[in-house]
């Protein structure tokens, strides 16, 4: 179908009241789509007088007359033309990475050239969102080799920009998510940039979860930042955490994220791949991955949790990386605070050493953070006491507020200060019992459902954790909002959830007789 | 997510120029997005003062301000709403069948509710291009079991409009195509019609071929009609040869096949599912099917095709339906003429008993008449002849004379009135030899350059074909095109594609020193 040019199909621009960004969009009347032999999602070269764009067509009959073409402002400013101007427009060939796409959901393997082409077509928006989306499902259903992940991770790398610090080694710490609550890389950043390692921590923002490390520091300080900017608080304090989304590093993650998300699939090759070039992409060389496991979280078995390691580990070394994985319990969820400000709160109060906060949270941050510290070269098996010890010490926020400080925020800021959601309202036990369950899931839709992570102030404070005996009439958890109507809509969800179960440790008694008392 | 529904989130209607047809569009402000904690993508409900729509979020901060919301023209039509007036909105649910198709993904076997459910949302526009897709993808990659493409094609009868006839039983034939110049339904119709059996046959148009049945017919007759007049026609003269796609049967098939088009991919279920739910919705009860086969057809294999008819005729017998398939030569084009007028001449021409036609479109067109024949009762084995004897007696042209008088066309239309395309291009063998291939495929392309199926007198006519001799400075083929400009893109295409091969039947002579003369 190339080169189907006609010198007499010319259209007169309509500028259609939209802006499509990257993307274009062309529409075309049937009659005119039957002419040049395209259809819907079909691409075309429209040429003006200066520029040629190529765009996806969109056929419709009410926007566009035979003799026009509907064009968006974007494309429009693109052409350097103006409303009313005549085009000319031809068929075009579809991006050579739709052929790599389908050889893929053939099963094959892919070239490290064709992987880069079809991650160019992604970063460049050449892709529609119906190849983007058959892209992702070969990748879940076919998966990647080793070798693959490489060039996958590779690729993204190389269509986003690079953080290159002056110091060497440069440190990292990343939990790969999926349980609630968890704030421990506000306490993990400041022990190993105190400890003079240098960790440059980049972030994201909650896509399905109640919050992420992003949204969590942002109610401390500012998260965006440019890469000159990350570099210079980066190389002064020791560390940061910012918000890697702020920055252009490994651009078609966003973009494959938002096509995976709506699929609520999350492809294995693609996860590492993700992992991997955005830490490659900070100038990481040395990394601690937490992979939090149990039902309800994102990795639901041990098996699977080790093969991730493996994988990881395969993958970075091949890389010129080093990966450390720390397979950690993910089946409730981390500390007592879910939501953006509880979970700041909670982090901060353990920085301050207040009593009240879990020694789940001081446990898992203390333990991650030596793992770190002993990649940065700490005697092995001291690198637990050691990071405790900087924390106990005081040091640890002290670091804290100098990053909070060189990040824009109020280095004086304390966890007593932090003012949560105004609303709440107390979930009680109708029955004496342990706590047998906790659903991860569950607790992130209530969460979401009171504000988190947009309204700062929503989330849940756990007061009963697995394990503990509740009475009847007590409080299990509190549910937190900025909005009396976001608060209702909570607890009604939570109602219907119900996502911690009480089981009294006898359920029933039964006489010899058969009775049930 | 559910029931995030806040009393505050209130948007004032804004106009987008565009029509979305039944996908509604809801454009909003990325930080209208993340307090309602909705991504692009998302749905979200739309509730005005009389109606609610749920549509799909497309995040954009260039068109509308935070406190707007941006809707096609057909979203505000279908609110009953004006421009400028305040609707809420609150995040909803996605489509229940997006979990299904994430279960096909996986790998699972779907239930006859669950593929109801799927095909229902896509006839009423309910998911995503991402989510069509996916479903498209995670057929073609996990494929499905008898009894889910049963259940597939009852789907699909069931969310579209069906014809009934008063007459029993209905026949029909139905190639799946792949081989250009297939011109054969338009010699079979006639021939079934006569012999008195209904035959009331729906056809396609050309998707990326060079033409289907329906662009032919159109060039003798009107092609679009209603069900009532399909009905009308078909029991008065016994058959018609009208487009499929001109009535609502089986609508989820055009649907399916626009998301499958530019991923070059045509699941295997969804292929029969597709074929049987269209004739089941014609009332069809007894089906004979052409499955060319050949290199560069749309079935390689021999081994392929079986399969195909194995499970065509299993999936038929499920729905109550007899399918015979007859497994042809694909290897090359079917006849010489390729192209709307083309194919339409050499169709008439073979109804006239012209000479100059090729055996192989009259051998084809009467087997597999004789086999509907021989399904409607004729004696076995004699099915072949008795249609030769419709078609040589001149009975199966007055049939089709009527046929195209009952479709509105000129009953005196003849194989030499058509006039094909002004220009063409004689294409001459540089060489002497014998013909040992030529490229469906890249016919195809040639003869859709030259304007094939819109402009209808484009196309190719071949002079020579496989086995024929060949000298240097003869014609190998002829393009014809309506525009002189396509023709000089069509020639330019020819000439990189040389769609046929020719070589000598002694390449080189080599004595027993080893000499090469």
């Amino acid at each position: 179908m190339g080169g189907l040019m006609d010198q007499n199909q010319v259209f007169k621009i309509k500028r259609l009241d939209v802006d499509t960004g990257s993307r274009h969009l062309v529409v075309i009347h049937p009659d005119a789509a039957f002419e040049l032999g395209v259809v819907s999602n079909d691409r075309v070269k429209v040429r003006g007088s200066k520029k040629t764009v190529t765009g996806l067509v969109l056929v419709s009959k009410k926007i566009v007359a035979e003799d026009e073409v509907g064009l968006p402002i974007n494309v429009i400013t693109e052409l350097e033309e103006v409303v009313g101007t005549e085009v000319e427009i031809h068929a075009a060939e579809k991006p050579v990475s739709v052929e790599y796409i389908k050889n893929k959901m053939d099963g094959m393997e892919l070239s490290a050239q064709q992987i880069r082409q079809i991650i160019k077509d992604i970063v460049n928006r050449n892709l529609s969102d119906i190849e983007l989306a058959a892209y992702i499902s070969s990748v879940y259903t076919k998966g990647m080799s080793i070798r693959e992940i490489k060039d996958l991770t590779l690729a993204m790398v190389e269509t986003g920009d690079v953080i290159e610090f002056d110091q060497e080694p440069v440190f990292d710490f990343h939990s790969i998510g999926g349980v609630p609550g968890n704030k421990v890389t506000l306490l993990v950043v400041p022990i190993v940039a105190e400890a003079g390692l240098l960790i440059p921590k980049t972030s994201s923002r909650a896509i399905s979860s109640a919050c992420g490390t992003a949204d969590i520091f942002e109610v401390l300080a500012n998260v965006t930042f440019t890469i000159p900017e990350i570099k210079n608080i980066a190389e002064r304090v020791g560390g940061t955490i910012v918000w890697g989304g702020g920055v252009n590093i490994a651009p078609a993650d966003d973009l494959i994220i938002r096509a995976e998300y709506p699929l609520t699939i999350d492809p294995y090759p693609q996860l590492i791949a993700s992992i991997l070039a955005k830490k490659k992409s900070c100038g990481v060389h040395k990394l601690v991955l937490d992979i939090p496991v149990g039902p309800n979280a994102k990795v639901e078995s041990i098996e699977l949790a080790k093969k991730y390691s493996r994988d990881l580990m395969l993958v970075a070394e091949e890389l010129g990386m080093v990966v450390e994985c720390a397979i950690t319990y993910g089946g409730q969820p981390v500390g007592r605070a879910i939501g953006p400000l509880l979970e700041a709160k909670e982090a901060l109060a353990a920085l301050e050493g207040k009593s009240g906060v879990p020694n789940s949270v001081i446990e898992k941050a203390v333990c991650l953070a030596g793992m770190v510290l002993e990649m940065g070269g700490v005697r092995a098996d001291t690198g637990r006491d050691r990071a405790a010890e900087i924390l106990s010490s005081g040091r640890a926020l002290k670091k804290m507020r100098e990053i909070i400080a060189a990040q824009g925020g109020d280095p004086d800021i304390t966890s007593d200060t932090i003012q949560v959601g105004k609303y709440s309202a107390e979930l009680i036990s109708d029955a004496n019992g342990y706590v047998v369950s906790i659903n991860n899931k569950s607790i992130v839709k209530i969460a979401r459902a009171a504000g988190a992570p947009s309204k700062k102030g929503g989330g849940i404070l756990l007061e009963k954790k697995m394990g503990m005996k509740v009475d009847r009439g007590e409080v299990i958890y509190t549910i937190f909002s900025d909005s009396r109507a976001r608060l209702e809509d909570a607890v009604k969800l939570a109602n219907r959830l119900k996502p911690v179960d009480v089981e009294g440790m006898v359920l029933e008694r039964v006489l010899p007789s058969g009775r049930i008392l």
